[in-house]
């Protein structure tokens, strides 16, 4: 039988960074990556293949950086593993051997079987295989009237692009009361709500789909929970995903409260020199230390760097211990990000905090070319002033924005801090250095710090 | 005599800040800013009165926000301070007492006396003033030969904003090898250069001005150290700035051996009740804890901030008290960012330094619309791993994310936390999570430091 020191079982980005980062390590030691399907795609920029990218080629991901450092790929699907005698079987017949196994077999989109219909022709998924987003793409291109189900990110990214079509009908349910309303406090998710529907988005928020209607297999409208119909010839769900855990479980490794492989800080799982990453590993909450189900390819790779790093033995110390959700998005042109906590997480974990939210534009003076309107909100621990979350909203530099207060937050920087943060300002890029945001939010949390009446 | 609780001279970015926010912090204390001229100006945003805005009025910065708060105004020009009797009087004859005063005096530009044809009609500066710019921008609408001397961030951004116009032949002067030379690495500062003289300035590095040549008085031209003239009919310089402390001189404030009025970490001056901030301030370097020369109105509203919430007592401990140069500039729509140590002064230092460096685009897919190259550097100390400094080049994103590089440095953290930094990605806004270019700079600075021979 022949044996590798490290097999990956999964090609998506915690699988590649794993390997990557392991090999160069240790480029004495034998890789296998098994994935499924030859070709990858980057699962971030799926909703793009929609419309703005010209073409699905476009959104490949490759093991490339894994081969170009030594690593060998197998694609093939893994059947089986014998964590006991270390080695696993293939679909096609393979049997291999380890020395190292890593669990990167990701997540898969979560089939609403609680809805009747969820079974008819037309119903789909944004599932991370190039294979089938490519023919859901021709189907895309054919339909007129679509109906996506779920507005967390993806459901808002995909109705966005395609409402980009002037052709094409399109509608987004949602449950909950908002868009991104597990991501956002509720004044900036309705500001979500606005920017969808300016996109020509149908939005239905606080309604459930409570049936998807079809004729003759097919499906041809969904029923809201108020009762009313939308006609549908494609209904997408985007409902969540669900870690693909089954071939651990079926090994006899350890799975968690939520059904994903309990790890350690290492990554490593109840079995020795098996390790998991990426979505199918348990995740823990930055702030609380529950389990949590943050499923994010930052996080993931944040995972996989600790794991390429460590296999073989700990040298690099994990420094943020819990995983911290930093969020994303653009919506029709305005940018929306967060970190850490938002009001309802806070306010779910029984967590006190502060609020403190500066605005303005994001050039200085405002009058130039390219301004957008930059609103910043920091959750903040009235006992210390530590910054425990951040949400921010306007063009592009966002995007990096939130990148700041989610190093605030893992270095446990407090408001009082902040106050004498020196921060590079320019006119064409940032406010002004008189009222850059985050400072100017720090002096709003303290202030309201002051004003407190404690609630617990 | 009128008595004011504060007095503030000067009405830049560091004289409002702390006069709105000490105002808020002490509502019931009066409190006066004296500023010379009606009219007020964003600093950095005057070379883009010459192009990119409508008119300067595009570019005023007033002290409404401090007026707001309870604040009042004088226009007019403080001519002496006697700070044993604590009154000062003004040009206009005024005398008023103060509890406590503040010099937020700024800086002029150096005039190079040591010029031949420094005095001539048609020599002109970027003086932080409506009534000079706003004829000097007349001057320049005139003109069709213009000479920058000086390439720094001022002269870079002039110059490219003038060579925006087709009619206009802009050149610029540096004496050192190449442009931003004390903001960035020659790396990076040598694709400044490209990127000057691709939007269509004629630039001459290494070459001193020489000689001013004038005919009857009026400017014709520039001698260059190679003997080459450039034909002007107006020469702006913008060979750096001079703290504006004679009136503290005078009424017997100590100044540090640069020039600067000597201060404290709470801005107090070697007179007490007498304050110093902004650019007539002294400066103590990050890293070295020596005086140094910064002069930048991010550095001058943090120390702004400091004192504003310290005025009275000391109730905000400063966190960080050396300042760190944050620079960010856009040339032709490449933004150029560095913060902290970039090696050329590390080295003068004597600071012990390897360097990790990773490249990329800054969309995943790249293919997406609006991808930017982007290049990250940090500057690491091989000793701990802790970052003293990082230099990025790319698109507008960069703007903000030199301000997690600069919250790096000030939080110390080190290229081996970096690996297990939890940031946000998106594929609209940012790198690929797989190869997030701070992370991957990290990465390579952790095996150059594997590598790094002791230099001292």
């Amino acid at each position: 039988m022949k044996k590798y020191d490290v097999i990956i079982i999964g090609g998506g980005p915690s699988g590649i960074v794993t390997g990557v980062t392991a090999k160069k390590k240790h480029p004495e030691k034998s890789f296998l990556m098994i994935k499924k399907e030859e070709k990858g795609l980057v699962p971030c920029g799926i909703p793009y293949i929609f419309h703005d990218l010209e073409s699905i080629d476009q959104n490949q991901m490759s093991p490339k950086p894994f081969v170009d450092a030594g690593g060998e790929v197998l694609v093939d699907t893994v059947v089986k593993v014998s964590s006991e005698d270390k080695f696993l079987v293939t679909e096609s017949g393979k049997e291999l051997a380890y020395e190292k196994l890593v669990f990167a077999t990701g997540s898969s989109p979560l089939v609403p079987k609680f809805i009747e219909g969820y079974d008819l022709d037309g119903v789909e998924y944004i599932k991370k295989s190039y294979n089938y987003i490519n023919a859901l793409k021709a189907k895309a291109d054919k339909a007129k009237n679509i109906v996506v189900i779920g507005a967390g990110f993806i459901g808002v990214e995909l109705s966005e692009q395609l409402a980009k079509y002037p052709d094409k009908n399109v509608s987004l349910i949602e449950a909950e009361p908002h868009c991104l309303y597990r991501a956002f406090s509720v004044d900036f998710a309705e500001k979500a709500d606005e920017i969808v529907k300016d996109a020509g988005v149908h939005l239905y928020t606080g309604q459930k789909a409570e049936k998807i209607i079809g004729e003759n297999g097919k499906v041809k409208g969904v029923l809201l929970s108020n009762d009313m119909t939308i006609e549908a010839d494609l209904v997408i769900c985007s409902i969540g995903y669900v870690p693909n855990c089954n071939l651990a479980k079926e090994a006899g490794i350890e799975l968690d409260d939520r059904g994903t492989i309990r790890v350690d800080n290492y990554l490593r799982t109840s079995v020795k020199d098996v390790y998991a990453v990426g979505d199918c590993s348990q995740t823990i909450g930055f702030i609380t230390g529950r389990t949590d189900n943050i499923m994010l390819a930052s996080t993931a790779t944040a995972e996989a760097r600790v794991l390429g790093n460590n296999l073989f033995c700990i040298k690099l110390l994990r420094h943020f211990a819990g995983t911290l959700s930093v969020f994303s998005t653009e919506i029709n042109s305005t940018v929306f990000a967060s970190a850490g906590a938002i009001e309802q997480t806070a306010l779910d974990a029984n967590v006190q905090f502060v609020i403190g939210k500066a605005q303005d534009v994001d050039r200085h003076p405002g009058k130039l070319p390219g301004a957008s309107k930059l609103i910043v909100k920091l959750i903040v621990s009235p006992e210390n002033g530590e910054i425990i979350g951040g949400e921010i909203l306007g063009g592009k530099s966002v995007g990096e924005m939130i990148n700041t207060v989610s190093l605030a937050i893992q270095k446990a920087v407090t408001v009082y801090e902040l106050i004498s943060f020196q921060v590079g300002t320019h006119p064409l890029l940032t406010t002004a250095p008189t009222k850059y945001l985050l400072i100017k939010a720090a002096e709003n949390a303290i202030e309201n710090i002051k004003n407190n009446k404690e609630n617990c």
